[in-house]
Order: C-alpha cells, then sequence, then structure tokens
C-alpha cells in the first residue's frame, strides 16, 4: 500500500516520503500531521502511514549501506577513566544485537494543545486529539548497546543522562537533540530500544529512518528520530528542545517572565485520555436510541490505565467505560508487568440516550496504577507553550428528535 | 521528653502508649489520630510524637528479646525450588546488615478524607489533611534480607509479591496484611528497610516497634508495623487490607455494586498538597498587609514535587511557592536521585492582602516530576471508601478591617 511507495528525494540531503492523504496536516514544513481522530480507535496498533508524524526539522535523506551510529562514553576529564567511542552499521545492530519487540504508545507534548489555544492562546503547532499512537517497534535494547560500547556499573558515579543526536539539522547545521536519565536508559525495566521496524516493517523515513530511539512511557521529544550519535553524560542534552522547550510552567508564567531553568524537561507524561467518536458537534438520531463513545487512554511511566470514567452529562454522573489492550478481545489480553504499560488503552461505552435533553456533553477522565487523575479543567493547567494539555476532554454532541 | 515516657501495659499482650496531648484523636480503640496542621509545616521532618498515628488493631506488646522476624520463600509447589524460611532476632538485624538511613514521607490512604466526606458521604476515619509525615527511618534493607533468606534472580519467574504480616491482631486472632510488588521489594532503587528507629531513636510502640517494613512512595497501608513475617510469593497478600480495602472506585460505585476485583490495590499515591497556614476560618488583620501560606506537598511512586501553586482568589490566577527540601535553607538542599524522590516538600509564599475584598479563598495544587497535577474538584474523584482525596485543597480566610 501507501508505505511501499519510493520516498520523494528533495535534493541529495533531504526526503519528502509520500503521506496517507487522509492525515490532518499541521505544518508542512517541517512536516507534521496527526491522525483523523475516528482513525485512531479503529485498531489498537496505529498503521504507521496513519501515525502522527512530528518533525522539527527536514527529513534527512540517509543511505542505510553507509549509515553509522555512534556511541560515546563522556567520561568526565578528571575521572580516570578513559572516554570510549563505538560505532555501529545498521547490520551491526540487526545482526550482533538480539531482536526485541516492545508496544509502545507514543504522545507529543503538545497533544490536545489546541483545547488549550481554545481556552486562552499559546505559541505551538495546533495539535488535536491525535498526535498519539500506539505501534510495535522492534530493534536492539538501547541497554545492550551501552553496554557493547563499554559502560560499566562503574560509571553510574558519574554519568546521569544518555542524550541523542539526530541526523536532521537546520539551514545552519544545528541537529535535533535530547537527553533521557540514564537509569532509564540502562534498566532491564527500561524497554528503551534502538528501533528498526515499527509494526513489523521498515522504520519509515517520517518516523526515523533507519534508526529511531524508542523510550517507552516518555514524551515523543526524548524518542529521537534519525539516530545519529549515543552520548552517555554527566550532563542532560544541551539542546533548545531539552533546555528551552518542552518544559512544563505555572499558568502565570508569560513570556516576559519564563526562566527555562526553574522546571525540569519534561521525561514521563502524566495520564491522559480523550473522545475520539462521536466528534465534537456529531448528531445522533433519536431513533437509534443509544450512542456508542469510543476513546483512549494512557499514562507515562509505565503506569497503567486501570479506569476510564464517561459522562453524558457534563461531568455530573459518570459510567466506567470498557477496556481494550488488544484487537483480540478480553482472553487475548495479558496485564503488563508492574511499571511497565508502555501502550494505551482503548475504551468503549455504549449508553441509552438521555430522555430528557436534546444536547449530550461527553466526557472522559482517565486513571492509572499509581490513582493519578486528570485535572478537570484546562486553565489553571494552561502553560504559555501549550504542553500537558491533558485536563477532561469534552464533546458536545445533539440529538435530533424524530419528525 | 514524651517519648522516654515508659509505655502503659494494658494486659500482657497490648500496650498504650503514652501520646502527646495535642495529637487530633480520630479513635481511641484503636488509637487513630494526627498532627495539628500548623505544627506539620513548622519543621521538614515531623517529630515522631507529632507523626499520625493509624493503628487497625491494639498496639501489641512484643518483647525485644525475643522478638524474631520470620522470612519465607514460598516457592509454588509445581516449582523445583525448595522453601526457604530464615529467621532473624532483632540483633541480627541490627548487626548482621548494614544500617541505612531514609527520610520518606508516609501518607495514610485516608488523608483528607474529611473534605471527600463533607462533599458527599464516605465510611473510615474523618482523617482531616494531617495523615501525613516526613521521617528518617534507619534500618536494614529489605533487599538484603530477601537475599540473605536465598532471594535469587532465578525466583523472579514466579515471584510476583512481597507479603507483610503484623503481629498486631484481633479477638479472633486474624493479623494486619499487606503486599507490595517484589519489584519495589527487591530493587537497589526501591529503598525499602525493615526500620528499627525512627528519626534517630528506637522506634516507638505507635509506629511499629520492634520493626516496621518503610515502602518510600507507597501508601501507608502496606508500611506494616509490628512485622511478624515476611513472605516472597506469587500472590499478593489474602488479607482483608490487600483485597476488599485500600482500592479506589469510580464516583458511580456504591455500597451495592462495589466489585473488589475490579480495581488494584492501591500502591503509589498520586501527587498531594494541602494548606497548613492559616486555618480555615482563620482572620486576618488589614493592618498585617500581607499574610503567608503554608503547606506540605507530596507524590508517590520517588515523583519529585516541581511545583506548587497558590491562589488567593479560588483558583482564578495563581502564584508559585517556595520549596522546602530541608530545614537548611536552600544552600543545604540537594536534589534527590531521579524516581527516588521520597520525601515531601514544604513550601511558603507570602502575599499583599487583596485590597479590594473581605474574603480569601486560598487554593493550592501540586505538580510532580512526571507533570502530574491534582483534579480541581472532589466529587468527581468521589469514592465510597474516601480514599485518595487529592483534589485541589481550599480555606477561607477572612480580613478584619482596621476600626
Ligand atoms: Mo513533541
Ligand atoms: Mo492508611
Amino acid at each position: 500500500p501507501e508505505e511501499a511507495a519510493e520516498p520523494e528525494s528533495i535534493g541529495p540531503l533531504f526526503l519528502r516520503p509520500e503521506r496517507h492523504p487522509v492525515l490532518r496536516i499541521n505544518n508542512l514544513k517541517p512536516f507534521n500531521a496527526e491522525t483523523p481522530p475516528e482513525i485512531l480507535t479503529e485498531s489498537y496498533i496505529t498503521p504507521s502511514v496513519f501515525f502522527y508524524k512530528r518533525n522539527h526539522l527536514p527529513v534527512p535523506n540517509i543511505d542505510p549501506a553507509t549509515y553509522k551510529l555512534q556511541i560515546e562514553i563522556q567520561a568526565p576529564t578528571n575521572s580516570e577513566r578513559g572516554g570510549g567511542v563505538l560505532s555501529l552499521s545498521l547490520d551491526d545492530l540487526k545482526n550482533k544485537f538480539p531482536k526485541h519487540t516492545v508496544t509502545a504508545t507514543i504522545q507529543c507534548a503538545g497533544n490536545r494543545r489546541s483545547d488549550m489555544h481554545k481556552a486562552k492562546q499559546v505559541k505551538g503547532l495546533n495539535w488535536g486529539i491525535a498526535a498519539i499512537g500506539n505501534a510495535s517497534w522492534s530493534g536492539a535494547k538501547l541497554r545492550d548497546v551501552l553496554l557493547a560500547a563499554g559502560y560499566t556499573l562503574d560509571d553510574s558515579k558519574w554519568a546521569q543522562h544518555v542524550q541523542f543526536e539526530g541526523l536532521d539539522q537546520d539551514v545552519a547545521g544545528t541537529t535535533y537533540g535530547a537527553s533521557i536519565p540514564l537509569k532509564k536508559a540502562i534498566s532491564e525495566d527500561g524497554d528503551c530500544l534502538l528501533a528498526y521496524e515499527m509494526n513489523g516493517e521498515v522504520l519509515p523515513a517520517d518516523h526515523g529512518f533507519p534508526i529511531r530511539v524508542v523510550v517507552p512511557g516518555t514524551v515523543g521529544a526524548r524518542n529521537v528520530k534519525w539516530l545519529g550519535k549515543i552520548i552517555v553524560s554527566a550532563e542532560e542534552s544541551s539542546s533548545h528542545w531539552q533546555q528551552n522547550d518542552y518544559k512544563g510552567f505555572s499558568p502565570s508564567t508569560d513570556w516576559d517572565t519564563v526562566d527555562y531553568k526553574s522546571a525540569p524537561a519534561i521525561q514521563e507524561l502524566p495520564i491522559q485520555s480523550a473522545i475520539t467518536v462521536p466528534a465534537d458537534g456529531a448528531i445522533v438520531d433519536r431513533s437509534e436510541e443509544e450512542v456508542t463513545i469510543k476513546g483512549y487512554a494512557w499514562s507515562g511511566g509505565g503506569r497503567e490505565v486501570v479506569r476510564v470514567d464517561v459522562s453524558i452529562d457534563g461531568g455530573n454522573t459518570w459510567k466506567i467505560a470498557q477496556l481494550k489492550c488488544s484487537d483480540k478481545g478480553a482472553d487475548g489480553e495479558t496485564t503488563p508487568p508492574p511499571g511497565r504499560a508502555w501502550a494505551w488503552k482503548l475504551w468503549e461505552l455504549t449508553v441509552p440516550l438521555p430522555e430528557d435533553t436534546k444536547e449530550m456533553e461527553i466526557v472522559c477522565k482517565a486513571v492509572d496504577s499509581s490513582y493519578n487523575m486528570q485535572p478537570d479543567t484546562i486553565l489553571p493547567i494552561w502553560n504559555l507553550r501549550g504542553v500537558l494539555s491533558n485536563a477532561w476532554h469534552k464533546v458536545n454532541v445533539r440529538i435530533q428528535e424524530e419528525e
């Protein structure tokens, strides 16, 4: 299908991959687009062609035959340890390390920014509710590659962060960069991958071909695509995106008062959920007698979604939705190990149409295994960059009376 | 001081320790009492005499000279592994294992239940905002003791939970019991202790003398006091408190429909904060010109509190409070390792009295390192047992005009 098409090359350095026409485009250059909401909950695994695409810079044109991933152990100059550098080809990554597969949801920090923007203006791409997707990722374990590069337990004395540099760059030659805590990268339970496959096929160009680091439970921005370099360091990435972006601030912080150093870089994301069906403004016919409500729910840090409450009266009364963690039905479902619930849950609820009203305000809110809940309203979590928009999601639906 | 007093023995089996008269008693038998709020934020470490006391059963009278802690590796009958039992005296625990000290906040699942009860009736002790405290705990690492009892990596194939049994029991001989996930108990980073000291002194009778398991970041109910037995198992504790209590339910669940199996046992607690000063209903004098607001903030699972927002206009506008993570002032403060922020932060904010009003509704809300926020209101998180009450905390204060 669409994926088989040859990506269009736009000069030797960049690619313009073919993109599915159904995607909702937020920006063309660089390409940023999301899934139509109703497609998002059609399958537990988001097909790669529909998976949201969030590119900070043009898609680099990388030759897999000559591609090298650099891994550097950047010991402090005053340490006795020498530096260490390992260079791996794509074949090395595929053949020298066991292949692992992890199903993980990735969400953009800006998912649902449009809800926040509606409440009060923010700066950023105007994402709807679908800058999130769930895929199966396969590749070498980041942990295995770090150990092969010479990382030892002794290094945990100074090593605090693992930095990632992309091969995508701006006109000045600045590459995309980010970092994650060392503990997440090196832990057996962290399940971080250097992925070369997405949903059982070669990683698409828009998703980081040939290698993307997948950091389950962690904001999309740290799942660096077109990965060129890994650095084990005492320091966080010094990149713009780590230091001066992708941070959460108080609603009282504005562009004149913002102090980037005062907030931690976003890593694990908070509990989130949204309604995909019906759409806001939809009309249902009274003769249908009932309405089926669908959506997704997910939490960062490997915390499992344990419940989704749905209201059709604006949050006055609630019903419990049915959760799905596969397409197989309840029998095929297994509970992930504690702290390693990387994948979302889809949910569904069918309710009779209320008799005493022509309007329904449908609301959803999710609960994770640490019993964190979503905030009720947006303004108290508003922040100038419009990230972390996880207040209750609401859609308004009208009931069309029979003639 | 108070602690030096001999506990009063009430028969050979039970003790009635002397208790500080300032404690606010919620129940006498068993004894349940909390700290006066204004005392809670007077010191970063809560003195043991003021620390909330939550006893499910009478305080057992344990002779430290004959005390034994049993540790059992309960391999499934179909496994090749034999069973393993280790018995340790108090001297063994003190002398055969390195002593570790961890500063950890412990919070009752029912903290702030009274706020929830006010919104709609719940069943349980009517805790105010002070069923929480922060202490320094010293003892053997649970991990070290499990390894000494013969636990090996191989056992992780079947072992899922670590159960704790208290020596406190009801008239029918049923002992208090609870369990935690194995991963939390065995992980180097879990920092679970078999504590024999609280704040540098012998563990007081009300806090579990001679041994209490301290499970940092986890609800009080799993921090079992008067510990008699540890069982490594494939199963959760079968106790009432693990299976049919200390679980969170939907606001739509009532006593007729509750299905205990449908919700996970509470382990990590969600983000929490409360205002200790001024008290609800307090009156401040206009001539004072400003008001200092104080409180605490804490999150479970080792997630660090990164910000506290405070409003004096009911949540319309917010200011950022100053955080303290010691009594030493900013210079003496160090950041805990990621995922191991076990201790609360105290916070403070001084604001001018607003000129245009005689009433202030003061509100606080905290943010943790996963950017989880507190829910705005109580009714949508209401649950029949009144646990997990972590909506924004509010106090109303009146400004007394000058004559
Ligand atoms: Mo993002
Ligand atoms: Mo509790």
